[in-house]
């Protein structure tokens, strides 16, 4: 029998290859290019048939990605693949869950109904699972989650040292427990109010008993990083040395980085989305569910 | 009972209220942003309960406009509108409609399948149907095609005195030939090679019979705009003005229209793309068939 093979959209080059010299897939080749007037290109330079096919495609900037992404998976079952699934580290649309005002687009459930019809089955690491309790609220399809808390921790046990894991809001509030617990580390969480896209509030409990510990703030992501420059000016006002700064996925809006780099934060995340700050390796992790679900 | 709901998608805004105004709909509002991760925010201000919509999207530079367009589309049916339509003056992704070399996705059948999934009928005008013989071939809602060529004809005839109709190859010659019997004018059809995306090599029959005559290259599409300007290019070897250069839909790709001014062609287009070359109007032709198929 011929190996499942792995399909890498663009961008998502250096994962899929470390993902399948673990997995032991064969890295099959896909060209993709615009034509001038703007429409993509896409051919399989690889076949499919009668293969289990993982598309790995990270979904930050989504709306350029899913059509083409879309067009793959839907070659992939023309020509046969026995199953076609999803590899997205970073799952996009996750936070418009509900109808917050009247005539709003519940983008997640249209997301997730397209993917579903385009794909077999779904891996994502750490999804933005705010009001659904299951990506099964959503997707029809067999989908599994990779957690990223070990390996954060791991990495935070590893690199510095007494620390204090800080938590951006009380929604976080197990997550962060988790990650502070596997750290050995002692942790509190922000309280915050957020005003809009870009624009957040947060307050501090007493953090004088902790004197002297390494401050660690920790998130699932970084979009403008409001919420993280907020939490360095508190710390910092309050005689804290910067702290370390760590997000599982690193979307950077708006030069995020550079203001987060400037306000004196170590910025640290994991290889979900290609930065340079990408200190968390997580292709283990998410070889092992690809390889338990891509080949049941 | 409620008028049906023409909504616009962004930068459709002026056709659409023309439109509106001429079908005697409302002109729904949508309010569509970007958060700053580049995932995009739609809402319906006006209500579609209970209504007949039509949602107005030209899909030049396709690849950015799908995705919120089939969320406002999903929205729409959400909200329990009574049917949901899609006006697409300009149709993307006509051209791959085989599989030309083994592994190409054939991505007019995949986006026909999308829109058809999206939307309870479609209203474009001259789409590239090249080898379909009908939209039928590929969509699976109803469909109603608008023809530009009476407009087309209308213009010349109006316009320029004297003229010769220029086709762009064999291909066309129906259609060329339709346009110069409505502009009471002579034709003839150049003979076109394709060598890639951005390159075509032309010929042209003898011409000095029609010496004396206003040379008018009308094509469906200008992209690159390479046919056309390879035609200027002869023709005005061969000692003729510069001619009228009408398409249906200019895409103007990679400064198409800078290149086609500097070549000395009076360029002109019809509204199905907003640009300053538009002076066929369509409007009319098109409040038609919508009128026609969208409250049947």
């Amino acid at each position: 029998m011929t190996s499942p093979l792995l399909m890498a959209m663009p961008g998502n080059e250096k994962l899929a290859a470390e993902l399948a010299a673990m997995l032991d897939y064969e890295l099959g080749r896909v060209e993709i290019r615009q034509f001038p007037d703007g429409e993509t290109y896409l051919r399989l330079m690889t076949s499919p048939e009668q293969r289990a096919v993982a598309i790995m495609c990270t979904l930050d900037h989504p709306d350029e990605k899913i059509l083409p992404l879309l067009f793959c998976a839907a070659t992939a079952r023309e020509l046969n693949a026995s199953r076609v699934g999803l590899v997205a580290p970073y799952l996009a649309y996750m936070r418009q869950d509900r109808r917050f005002k009247p005539g709003e687009a519940v983008t997640s459930r249209q997301v997730a109904h397209l993917v579903s019809e385009a794909f077999d089955w779904l891996v994502t690491l750490d999804p933005h699972l705010h009001r659904y309790g299951t990506l099964g609220d959503i997707y029809s399809i067999p989908t599994r989650i990779v957690h990223a808390a070990p390996m954060v921790s791991l990495w935070i046990r590893t690199n510095v040292s007494n620390p204090l894991i800080i938590g951006p809001d009380s929604e976080s509030e197990q997550w962060v427990a988790a990650v502070a617990k596997d750290a050995d580390a002692p942790y509190c969480v922000l309280e915050k109010t957020r005003h809009g896209d870009r624009s957040v509030e947060i307050k501090i409990a007493d953090l004088v008993r902790w004197q002297g510990r390494t401050p660690v703030l920790v998130d699932d992501i970084i979009s403008t990083g409001q919420t993280m420059l907020e939490a360095i000016r508190l710390l910092r006002s309050q005689g804290w040395a910067a702290p370390v700064s760590i997000a599982v996925h690193g979307l950077f809006a708006e030069q995020a980085d550079r203001f987060l780099a400037q306000a004196g934060a170590q910025v640290i995340t994991s290889n979900t989305i290609v930065h340079a700050t990408n200190r968390i390796d997580l292709t283990a992790s998410l070889a092992r569910a690809i390889g338990e679900i891509a080949t049941p």
